[in-house]
C-alpha cells in the first residue's frame, strides 16, 4: 500500500465519464449526472432539451399536497399526499445551426464526452457535432449548482465554429410547464397529483434578466425563478426577448464567422416562499442572480472547488487496488452531499434531488444511513438534519394524539412533518422511526460533543419518544413489555407483535431518554427546569421508562438459538426460493403483500441491523448464528439491505461475502443494479457505502461513544484510508495489509481502540495496530449466497 | 298460546305505519319504506319529490366501475371499484294546486298516514293537505315493485278535491340526472365515483309512453327506463309532453271540479343490457310496460298479494306476546325477500336495494346469514343466490391465480365477481368467504335434497375451494396445517395466523369437498367423470384434502380453557373498555386500525360464530366458556354480531341475554339503533333475526342434515311458531310455554329431533316435545353485559 501523504492528502482524480452518446442510457444518466447542493437539484438533461427522458428541477422541501383518496377510508389514515414538485426548468439553451436544431438523434456526433467532476462540483460536456446540413460545431458546457450560494445554479455554454460559419440561433430561457415523473404500477415511484400543481402568476423579461413566478395550487407556496443571460462573441449578433405565462427566453441571432466562438453565461436563482416572505421573493432572487453575475462564472467555479476541497479533506475514502470501487465510493459520497438539506427545514429525500421516486419523501434513511457519515465528517450537516426532526416535533406530537397515544410519533414518510404514508402497514406501523431518530441524536451528541444540541433539541425528542413507547407498549404477563401490531424495517413482514428490531430500539430509546434526563438534571439544572416546564416532565417518568425498558420483551427461540424477527416469524414457512424464478424479483412487484407476509422472507434484514445498532448487547456467536439464518432469507429487494448485510458479514468474519454485498451497495447506481436509477439515486445505499467501509471493513464501533476499530482488508484491495472527526479531533485511519495506522490530524488527543487494544492518538505520534491473518476467500461455506447468485445472474 | 290454525294460517296484519309527517325521520324512512323485488328497488321518497333526503332507484347488479386509486399501490390489489348505481328516477309525480306546488313544508297537513303493507307488497300514503292558498285536497298513492314481473314497478296516485275546485297541474315523469349517495369519512358508505356514470343516450315520448336511455361510462351498460301514464278524471284536462335529454314527462292540466277525483296510473319498466341485448332493450321495456298497463294496476296488486300470500305461508314467524317484536320480525323477513336477487346473476347487497351503503356489494352475508333462511323457506331463492357464486367461479379462479394460488378465491366484496375491496387487510385477507360459500352450498344440498345443484355447481366449487386451502396453507412442524396472514370475520383484528374461525371452516371445506367427491364418484360416476375432466381433478386430491384437514391446527389455550381467536390473540392486552366513553363507538370511526388491532376487542365474535357453524365439534362446556370470554370483548360495532351473540347466548343458557341481543338485531333498523338506516337497511341483521328465532330460541341444529330442536321460549313471550321446508316436506313448529308441537303439513314423513328425542313427523299426527323448567331472568350473572349497557345508554 502506498502511504497517502496525510499532510497534503492530494485527491486522486474524481471523475465520472460518459465517453459516447447512448440513447438507451439517457434516462439513467440524467440521474447520475444530476447536480445539486442540498437545496436545488437539476437532472442531467442536455441544455438543448431534445432527447431527454425527464427534465427535472427540484427544490428540497418544495412540495404540493392533495387529499389522499382511499378506496376504503378509516380513522387516522394519513390525510394528505405530499409530493416534491418538479419546478421551472432553467437549463434550456436551444441551438439552431442555420435551420437545424442541435439534436443528437440527427446529424453526426464526431466527438462526445460528458463528465461529472466531483472535485470541482460541476457537470461538463464536450461535443463536436456535424449538423444535418454539414456544419461542424463544438459545444462545451459546464453546469454547477453552487454549494456556497444556496439559491444559485449556473451554466457556461460555448459554441465554436470550425471551417464554416453559420447563422446560429441560441435560445436561452426558462420553462414553467414541466411534468411530473410518474410510476404507474411501481409503488416505489408514487402516483401523480390529480391536478397540475404549479399555476403561473407572473413573468418578467428585459435584455439580460428574466423571471417566472408560480404559486402551488394547494400549499399556496410562491416560487420565483430568475435568470440572467450574458452572451459574448466576436461575431455580430442581435438579442430578442420572448415571454409567455410559462416561458421567458432570450433569443440570440448570431452571424457566426468561421472559427468564431460564442459564450453564453447563464445564472439561475430559485427562491420559494417556504423560507422567505412571498413579497420579497422577486427582489431576493434578482439580488442573488445579480451578485452571481457580477462574481462571474469563474468565481462561482472557484468557490465550488474550494468548498469541495474542504469537503473531501474530511470525507474522502480511499480504496487502493480497485479504481472502479474508488470511483463509486466517491460518487456515492458526493451524491449524499448533494442530497442533504442544510437549513434545518429540509432533509434527505430517498432519491435526493435527482428524481421523483418516493415522491421526495424523507424516511428513517437519514438517521440510520446518512447521519453517521455526516456526524463523523461534516457534523454541521448532521446537526441540520437532526434539527429538521426537532422542527417537526410538534407535528409528531399531534400525530401521536391522533393515534390516541402520548408523546410524539414521527411520520414514516414526509416532507412537511405530517404523515404521508397511504399504506399504514408499511408506513405508520413502522413506529421504529421514533427510536431511530433519538438513537441518531444521542450518537451525534456522543461523537460530536454537541451538548448544546442535546440540551436544546435532543432531550425534548427523547422525552416525547420515550413517552410514546411507554404508552404504545403493553405489559403482557408472562412475556414482558410488548409492542404489538408493528412493522419493523423488514417490509416483507407487517403488523406483527414484538418485532425484535423495534423492541430493541424502543428499549434503548426508553433507557437513553432516562439517562439523558438524569444527566441533564445533574449537570444542566437550568435547561432541565426549562424543559420540565415546557414538556410538563415529571421526574417519576425516568423511573417509569427504566422499569419499562428493563421489562421489554425480546422474542428469542432458545431451541434454534435465534432471535425471532417477531413473535410469529418462526410459525411461518420459509419462502420457496427455489421455486421463484429470477424475473420474479423484487417480490413486491410480482406477489400480493398477503403472499409475501405469509412467509419467512426478508426485504430488509432487520435482526441483523439490530445487532449492529445494539451490537454491544450480543455475543459474537449470537451475531453469527442470526446472520446465517436471516441472511439466507434476504432477497436483495431493498436498496437499504446490502450495506447492512456487508457490515454484518464483515462482523462475523465472512469477508468475501462482505465484499460482494459491498459491491452491490457501492455500484448500485453506477451500474444500475436495480434497474430504476432513472427515478433517482439510492441515497441510503450511497451513504451505506461509506458505512460498509467504515463500520464494515474498518470495523468502527461507537457504542456509548467508545470508538473502536477491528479492520479487515478485503483480499481484493491493498488499502483503505479515511478520516473521522470525533469531538474536536480529526484523525486518519489507514488500513494496510498487515496493520492499520491511526494519526491525529487536528484537535485534542483522543483514545480509541484497535480491537481490544487501547490507542492514544496524539499529535506528532503515529499509532498502529496489527491485523490477524488475512481471511481467505470461500472460507465461510456455511453462509448463504442466494442474493449474490441472483444479483449476478 | 293460541294455536295457529295450520290449515289456513291466516296471517296477522302486516303493516308498518307512519302516522304523522316528521321531517327529521325522512332520511331513515326513505330506507324503511323502500319497495323492491330483488331486482328493482325504490326508496320511499314522496312522489312529489320535495323534501327528500335521497332519491334512490337501484337495479340489482347494475353498476359502474372505475380504477381504484391507491395512495401506495402494490401487486395484486383489487383493480376496480364497483358501485351500484342510482338510476333513472321514475316515481316523480309533481302536483300544483293552482300555482302552489304540493310540498309538505308549506301549507297545512290535515291528515297524514303512510304504511308499508307487507301482505300486499305495497307502500301507501294517504294525505289531506291544505295548500298555502287554502285549497283542500286528499292524495292517495299506492306504489309497488312487482314480485311477479321482474322489470315492472307501478304507482296509482289519486287526488280528490274537497269543497273547492282548482286548476291542477300534474307532472308525471322520469328524471335521469340522479345523484350518488356518498359517505364522506364513513367507510361503511363508500366513496363517490370520480365521473358521472350515466350518460344519456336517448329519449322518447308520446301521449302515453315515455322513455329515457343511458349508457354507463366505463362498464358500457345500456339501461332503458320506460313509463306509461294514464290519467282519468271526470274534470276537463289537457295533456302535454316534455322531453329533454335527462327528463321526459307528461303534464296534465286539469280544471278540477269540487269533489272531483283525478287518478293517475303510472307504470314503470327497467331493462339493462347486463342480461338483454342492447338493441332489444327498448322493445322489451315497451312490451313489458304495455302488458302491465293492459293488465291494469288492480291486477298488479292482486298478483303481488298472491305472491306474498304464498311467501308468508312458508316464511312467516309468529311471536305471541309482543306485537312490536312480531312487527319487526316480519318487517325484517320482508326486507330480506325484497333484497334477494333471483336470477342467478345477482345476489343480496349488504343494504339490499334500499341505499348505497357498502356500494351495493355482495359479501359473505349471503351465505352465512341469508341462505339458511331461504333454504328452509324458499329454496328456489337460495338456489339462485348460490348459483350466482357458481357463475363467478371463473373470476374466483383468476383471482387465485393472481395471488399465486391454486383453486379459486371468491372476492370479499363484489358485484361482478371481481374483488372490489380496496383495503385488503379487511378484504382479500378474509379468505374465509371461500369456506363460507361451500359450507352454505353443502348445507343447502343436505336440507333441500337438491342433488342436481350439488352435481352441477356445488361439487366444482368444493374442488376449487379445497384446492385453494391446500395451497394457501402451510404445514408447520410442531403445529400442523396453518393458515397464516388471514383476517377472520372479526375485523377488529387483522392479518393474523390461524384465526380459529378460518381454520375450522377451512378444515370443514377440505373434509366436505373430499366427502362430496367420494359420494359423487360412488353414486354419480357420469357427472364425476365430467367434472374430473373439466377441472382436471385427480382422485389423489381427495386424500390430500383429508390429510390436510386432519392436521389443521386450531389454536387452543389449555390454561385458559379457551380457543384463541388466533395465534397471538392472548398476547395482546384487553381493550380499555372502562376508559372508552360511549360516544367513541363504533371504535372504527374513532381509532386507527393500528390501535384497534393492538388489543383484544371484537367487532364480530368469530369464535362464537365458529362454535355455531361447527357446533357438533364442541362440548357445551367449551361453548359456554368461550362465549363468556369473547362476548365480554364484543363491542356491538357490527350489525352482524347481535344475532350471533343471541344464538350463542341461547345455546349456553343465557336466555335473557339472548333476548336482549335478539332485540338489537330485530329492531336494528326500525329503531335505527346504529343511526345509519338512511344509508340502507342491514340485510344480514334482518336475516339474522330469523336465525335468532329459529337457531336461537327454537334451537334448530342441522349438522350433516340431522334436524334437531332445543326450544327455549323467552319469558317475555307466549309462543313462537314458524314453518320449515326440509327436502319435500313442509312442517310447522309451535313453541309454547310447556311444550313444542311439530306438525307435518306437506310432503314425505320426516324424522327430526326434539332435544335428544327422535320425533317422526307423519301426516295427520301431531307430535310434541316437552320443555325443561323455564329459564329465569338474571340467572347468568357470570355473563357479560357491556354491549347491552352501552346500546341502551
Amino acid at each position: 500500500m502506498n502511504q497517502p501523504d496525510s499532510a497534503t492528502f492530494a485527491p486522486h482524480r474524481f471523475l465520472i465519464v460518459e465517453d459516447s452518446y447512448d440513447p438507451s442510457a439517457v434516462a439513467a444518466n440524467e440521474t447520475l449526472f444530476c447536480v445539486a447542493n442540498g437545496y436545488i437539484g437539476i437532472r442531467g438533461t442536455f441544455e438543448e432539451g431534445r432527447g431527454a427522458y425527464h427534465h427535472g428541477t427540484y427544490l428540497n422541501g418544495f412540495y404540493e399536497t392533495e387529499p389522499i383518496i382511499y378506496g376504503e377510508h378509516a380513522y387516522g389514515f394519513a390525510k394528505n399526499k405530499q409530493r416534491m414538485l418538479n419546478v421551472t426548468e432553467g437549463t434550456m439553451i436551444q441551438l439552431y445551426v442555420d435551420d437545424d436544431p442541435l439534436d443528437l438523434s440527427t446529424g453526426k456526433i464526431i466527438e462526445y464526452r460528458r463528465y461529472l467532476d466531483m472535485e470541482k462540483g460541476c457537470l461538463n460536456r464536450e461535443l463536436t457535432w456535424s449538423s444535418p446540413s454539414g456544419k461542424l460545431i463544438t459545444i462545451e458546457s459546464t453546469r454547477l449548482v453552487s454549494f456556497v450560494r444556496e439559491h444559485i445554479a449556473a451554466i457556461r455554454w460555448k459554441c465554436r465554429m470550425h471551417e464554416q460559419g453559420a447563422t446560429l440561433t441560441v435560445i436561452s430561457g426558462m420553462f414553467g410547464k414541466v411534468k411530473a415523473q410518474v410510476g404507474h404500477e411501481d409503488p416505489r415511484v408514487g402516483t401523480a397529483l390529480r391536478q397540475n400543481a404549479l399555476i403561473p402568476t407572473g413573468k418578467k423579461i428585459d435584455n439580460v434578466y428574466g423571471s417566472l413566478r408560480h404559486i402551488t395550487r394547494n400549499t399556496r407556496f410562491n416560487i420565483v425563478c430568475t435568470m440572467a443571460n450574458e452572451l459574448t462573441t466576436d461575431s455580430h449578433f442581435a438579442t430578442f426577448q420572448q415571454a409567455t405565462s410559462q416561458e421567458v427566453s432570450h433569443r440570440f441571432q448570431i452571424n457566426a464567422n468561421p472559427q468564431s466562438e460564442v459564450t453564453l453565461s447563464k445564472y439561475l436563482c430559485y427562491y420559494s416562499s417556504i423560507a422567505s416572505a412571498p413579497k420579497k421573493l422577486s427582489a431576493l432572487s434578482m439580488k442573488d442572480v445579480q451578485e452571481a453575475r457580477k462574481a462571474g462564472f469563474d468565481r462561482l467555479l472557484a468557490e465550488q472547488a474550494a468548498y469541495l476541497s474542504d469537503f473531501w479533506r474530511t470525507s474522502d475514502v480511499r480504496i487502493e487496488g480497485d479504481p472502479s470501487v474508488q470511483q463509486s465510493v466517491r460518487f456515492n459520497i458526493f451524491h449524499v452531499l448533494q442530497a442533504a438539506g442544510r437549513n434545518s427545514r429540509t432533509n434527505i429525500a430517498a432519491k435526493g434531488l435527482t428524481g421523483e421516486g418516493y415522491e421526495g419523501h424523507y424516511f428513517w434513511d437519514t438517521e440510520i444511513y446518512a447521519v453517521p457519515f455526516f456526524m463523523y465528517t461534516n457534523p454541521n450537516i448532521a446537526r441540520h438534519l437532526l434539527e429538521y426532526r426537532y422542527n417537526i416535533l410538534d407535528k409528531a406530537r399531534e400525530r401521536a394524539r391522533e393515534l390516541d397515544l402520548n408523546g410524539a410519533l414521527f411520520p414514516w414518510r414526509t416532507i412537511n412533518g405530517e404523515e404521508a404514508s397511504a399504506y399504514f402497514p408499511a408506513g405508520t406501523a413502522q413506529y421504529h422511526i421514533n427510536a431511530d431518530i433519538f438513537y441518531a441524536m444521542r450518537k451525534y451528541w456522543l461523537v460530536t460533543g454537541d451538548t448544546e444540541f442535546m440540551l436544546r433539541c435532543g432531550a425534548e425528542v427523547g422525552i416525547e419518544t420515550a413517552r410514546f413507547w411507554l404508552d404504545m407498549g403493553d405489559y403482557i404477563p408472562g412475556k414482558g413489555y410488548c409492542f404489538n401490531e408493528v412493522t419493523g424495517p423488514n417490509e416483507y413482514t407487517a403488523l406483527v407483535n414484538n418485532n425484535t428490531y423495534t423492541n430493541l430500539m424502543a428499549r434503548s430509546n426508553l433507557e437513553q431518554a432516562a439517562s439523558v434526563m438524569e444527566w441533564m438534571r445533574d449537570n444542566h439544572p437550568e435547561e432541565f427546569a426549562r424543559l420540565q416546564d415546557k414538556t410538563r416532565f415529571e421526574e417519576q417518568e425516568i423511573n417509569d421508562w427504566k422499569n419499562a425498558a428493563d421489562r421489554v420483551y425480546v422474542p428469542h427461540n432458545r431451541e434454534l438459538g435465534l432471535y425471532a424477527q417477531d413473535d410469529s416469524f418462526f410459525d411461518k414457512a420459509v419462502w420457496d426460493f427455489d421455486g421463484t424464478p429470477p424475473d420474479k424479483y423484487p417480490l413486491l412487484l410480482y406477489y400480493h403483500p398477503l403472499t409475501i407476509y405469509r412467509y419467512q422472507v426478508l426485504k430488509q434484514p432487520d435482526v441483523v441491523l439490530a445487532m449492529l445498532l445494539q451490537g454491544d448487547r450480543f455475543s459474537q456467536e449470537e451475531k453469527r448464528r442470526n446472520f446465517d439464518y436471516y441472511d439466507a432469507l434476504t432477497t436483495g429487494d431493498s436498496s437499504l439491505s446490502p450495506c447492512v448485510q456487508s457490515i454484518g458479514a464483515a462482523e462475523v468474519g465472512y469477508i468475501d461475502l462482505a465484499y460482494d454485498y459491498f459491491m452491490q451497495t457501492a455500484r448500485m447506481d453506477l451500474d444500475d443494479i436495480n434497474r430504476n436509477v432513472k427515478d433517482g439515486v439510492h441515497t441510503a445505499a450511497m451513504a451505506g457505502t461509506w458505512l460498509s467501509v467504515v463500520y464494515g471493513f474498518a470495523g468502527l464501533r461507537d457504542y456509548d461513544g467508545r470508538i473502536s476499530f477491528r479492520p479487515q482488508l478485503p483480499p481484493e484491495w491493498k488499502g483503505i484510508s479515511f478520516r473521522l472527526r470525533v469531538r474536536s479531533s480529526l484523525f486518519e485511519v489507514r488500513i494496510g495489509e498487515q496493520e492499520t495506522q491511526y494519526e491525529l490530524l487536528e484537535g485534542d488527543p483522543l483514545t480509541i481502540h484497535h480491537g481490544d487494544e487501547e490507542i492514544r492518538l496524539e499529535h506528532g505520534r503515529s499509532a498502529s495496530g496489527r491485523h490477524g491473518p488475512r481471511p481467505i476467500n470461500g472460507m465461510h461455506s456455511g453462509s448463504p449466497r442466494r442474493n449474490l447468485r441472483r444479483a449476478k445472474a
